[in-house]
């Protein structure tokens, strides 16, 4: 894996650079960042609701004033395009988040800092620009928890992503067929004052699933005590159904982002972009609604904005963007991904992103009256 | 045909046990255990009905009392998979439907065994667990038929899993293609001591069909003749239609198995999983109804039981499992089924079988709402 | 081209004829006999039309008396299979229409003759048995077209069927691919003794379709012409829209063949079987209607008669048969059809043809209630 | 790249031109003019879409006074199908859009010339027959647009086709790929005389596509100023939507053209066949409709003229053509598609274009009755 200081000139649009990370990063490392739950079903199912949608361009419309801001939980933003938090960035690239956050910081983007990230949240937050969340995953104790999130705080993170799909997950089949396994040496830079969790002993006749993995998963007491302890707007990842989305809602979640975790935690999880307008509907026209999964290009963040999201996250394009071409790769990915955006607001007439609707896609399956 | 005392570390899911049984059963046998009626049009259908179905995590739920247990027919389970009735067990393995027994006994699983076994119903019982069910196949002769009964009701079996839809079958073309036949010294040990069925001259202009092998073939005569001589309950398998589901519920048959053998009998029946929830909505919500056709993994399980079926049974898994690793393989084939259901189930918030249903499913050919 | 005394061992179905004539007749002869029109959209849609269909069982019937007997305009028939009427069948056996002839007497199967038989009509009725019906061409000359019906009243032929869909085709590009050009000896026994057409050379600015193919194409006018010109009953044959159908049932033809000629007139029509429906509503339930177009199994037979037609014809399979095993080969494939068609009507509980009905099927894609 | 001065023997329909244009052009040069936007998916959506629809042959009409006239702006045409405006013909053959002139003209054929045509518009007029009509980009300033526009009144162009949805595009990534670059050497002929843009610096953090790219797209006040400064007719091209071509129609343009630039500007756009049933619907029976995309056939065209335009365009067919036998290919593409139209107006007893219509077509994916 050596790191290159350019873009390679076979880069012709954003999706070129999982091509690129294949040839680049070690086979059971290239399966692991690549691949998804079990048979990749859901991952793939990501990727082909995009096609299943197209676009309706309007003529005539002036859109020389054009541009792709928006007001964002309290962020101004100069696009709606997010990276997405991906852990142990250093498995794609020795600088790992540093460089994403630079490539952030270079492109305006709002960068999401994993919980598992190889360094610090707080190192990571030096070389980000100003708009950084921080994605938590609860911890065994939560006295772990609340210090996270005091450092997050600190650190100057505006919003805590609250990833709650991952309790449990399928491996990959890919990854395992592979033979990738962890590195030993890959820890979570930030937990590493905290103790492991406690002992867990499973009782004779306990499920492993039951009683081990989800032994202290988050439920909504938690959710509810944390709220009560951090000034910072909580975000909740991984939302697939209306009446969960209600529910956050209710409970003042300040946002959601719709995701299926990039189809790696249970495979045969619908698409991403199946159940978001299901999900805009539920939330209302006015409230925060993010969107991940399966985005590899502009058209398709511009048919989930479409379709509901204020904004959308990518995660394998930075990943593979990252193991290509450094802080550089990802932000030229971002570059592409935000013209490739504009493009296709420019050909809808839309200049602004507040113009987007479901009124600009067309699915050919529906029938035409003939 | 080497048994193998180990579980070979390729077996990465349930399904691998497949592609390691190819390698290591003879040709034809493989395609005849593998292979469906005719081109396996139904064999595909009931793996592909599985993919048409997602399913839809919820968030934030507290199952870490979870448990797969169940009441069915009196037993008391620990989880809702059951071993198919599968005949001629020793084509896959020397062990055959003992070390299937095995199998069921170490696992806590409710076996049914074929009247069609290798080994006697009676050795077999010696091997399995409590949960045991005999599959009974009318005998030409009543009198025959009836010691079947009569020995499964001694040998501790809990029921009679009548098969109904075997009346008549296409042949596999894969297996005949392949140069299948079955082996001379195959003979189904439960029906030694009975009397072959009587010479049955076809008349001339007969139908080899109508007058040959569905001369004799099961009627509702022939059920209730059976209901009276048994205290048994009777199990009805091979049901598609909800009017038959509806007659044999009101012919006083304790519970159904939505099947369609496998898709072994008429190529071109439907998937099991396509007709499953009108069965269901037919018999009503109390009644037990099974469910058996292309199980490969614990989120097909869960599918199954999402749309009605209170437990499944696992006919090809089984036996591919059977011969790659003996009563180990089957073991571990249950072992990884139950664990994967169980993360359905907690990915779905579902501490418990009661709680699964149509809503934790999505299709998404559905239109959503853009 | 050998023709073969004996059934070969690979035939396991009636479709592997298909192979054996590939390897059996020269390339350009079998691309002729095999491919339709353009790029064989329609003669695929056929064969997939019938996949898109799955047959539901009924259970526990007696079908020990069954039979597939039908009265089909005054025929007494044995079974509702037909021989369509194949042009130029020495293009793939020397005995042509001589030996199909055969194979119907052996296995009581009504026989369509061609008016473009390589044999002479009176020659193919000699073999033949009782029940046989004369396709019928309109000759550029009325008293050509006469004579031909005169004829076939003389020589015992019960129907005339007008095939009505061929003025005009589209050429087979795999034969055309395949440098097939029809062999000059080739001569339609039939229309030795009639003028060949005037000829009609076509002005400046004429079109060679409307002024030139289709100058003297049959109309409506010519269907009253010949019904008061012949004692035979009329089958019009070609039939794909019900408001053709309601209008040939009005002008008095005694049947139909929904058809689309194989998919060698024009490519792009739809399959026979997503039309038959349609049709069978719009002529009623006891109108004679048969059904041709891509029939390669008695499944498939079973699926067209479930969904109204009384009868049906194979084409391609008969000259399959044919080239591969001679009256041998076509009266195996129809017995092994029959039988197919015999283990369908035994699967669901139908011992006549006259409970056969749209019940027994089921379409997959259709919704289930989830 | 040798132009060839007759037809190959290969050519068995109008789509072998492109295989044989594939073995005769430079790789990337084909793959520039094969090719779509990003990764051909309009491209590829534009011929399925003909595939989903099948044609409903009617029987025994008579069509032996048919013909393919029809009356479209103001011109008498023999025939529905046009040249599509092609830039930069030389790039397939020396001789460009000269050759394609003269094909127009032996062929009654109505030309569209484009504003990037390798030759003057004056000269290519001289080659063409009196049916021919000017493609007009807008210009970077009004008075060379207003010079091209009267340029082309002078020679004798008898509409503006006014191409509306190629502000802006997206590359091909088969082009670049390829590593396709325009060649230096070529220039549109028709704009040499006139200045090009006027440097246009983009300030910082302006958008290269909305204030780069769309400064100066054409906008509903270009085309009121273009109305109102020629006497020609104008033709809008690359309508997808209803809204925007009842706005067009509200405007005064005499004519539509449903178009998605043959899938090249904007990928992931629908099929123009996809939209044009809607486009029909909203500007009512009688307003000149044309339509573009995907054709390769006769009975392409018939099902666009079914679903509702009075012409189509012909684009990839032309330029291969061209590159495989220069005029001559041009003429003898649209002899074959003409031909072929009038087999399918044939069999569907449709005498005149008149005839044509929605009830002729079928969709297969639609129930039928069963």
């Amino acid at each position: 894996m050596t790191p290159q200081p350019r873009i390679p000139p076979e880069v012709r649009c954003a999706a070129d650079y999982e091509m690129l990370a294949h040839a680049r990063l070690a086979g059971p490392v290239f399966e692991y960042l690549a691949g998804g739950a079990g048979e990749d079903l859901t991952a793939a199912a990501n990727r082909a609701a995009f096609r299943g949608l197209t676009i309706l361009p309007r003529l005539l419309r002036d859109v020389s004033r054009g541009h792709t801001r928006l007001r964002l939980m309290g962020h101004e933003l100069e696009h709606p395009l997010l990276l997405a938090p991906v852990a142990f960035q250093t498995l794609a690239h020795p600088a790992g988040e540093l460089d994403t956050a630079r490539a952030a910081a270079a492109t305006d983007t709002c960068l999401v800092c994993s919980t598992l990230s190889s360094f610090a949240l707080e190192e990571v937050a030096r070389h980000a620009g100003p708009h950084r969340w921080f994605q938590l995953y609860f911890q065994p104790r939560r006295d772990a928890t609340l210090d996270l999130v005091h450092r997050a705080e600190a650190a100057g993170y505006g919003a805590l992503v609250l990833t709650l799909d991952a309790s449990i997950q399928m491996p990959s089949l890919r990854a395992l067929r592979a033979g990738f396994r962890m590195p030993d040496d890959l820890r979570p830079a930030n937990l590493a004052g905290y103790p492991g969790p406690a002992p867990h002993a499973l009782p004779a006749g306990a499920s492993r699933v039951f009683q081990g993995a989800m032994h202290g998963a988050p439920t909504w007491a938690d959710l509810e005590w944390l709220a009560s302890h951090t000034r910072l707007p909580l975000v909740a990842k991984g939302v697939l159904r209306s009446d969960d989305a209600c529910d956050l809602q209710g409970r003042g979640v300040a946002a959601l982002v719709v995701s299926n975790h990039g189809g790696r935690t249970i495979d045969g999880v619908p698409a991403s972009l199946a159940v978001l307008p299901a999900i805009r509907a539920a939330v209302g026209p006015g409230f925060p609604l993010l969107f991940d999964g399966g985005i590899r290009s502009g058209s398709d963040a511009f048919k989930a904005l479409a379709l509901g999201a204020d904004a959308v996250m990518v995660g394998r394009l930075q990943i593979h963007a990252l193991a290509v071409a450094g802080a550089l790769g990802v932000a030229h990915m971002l570059r592409m991904l935000r013209e490739e955006l504009e493009v296709c607001m420019a050909a809808t007439g839309c200049p602004t992103l507040a113009e987007l609707g479901p009124g600009l896609l067309h699915r050919p399956q529906e029938p035409h009256p003939c």
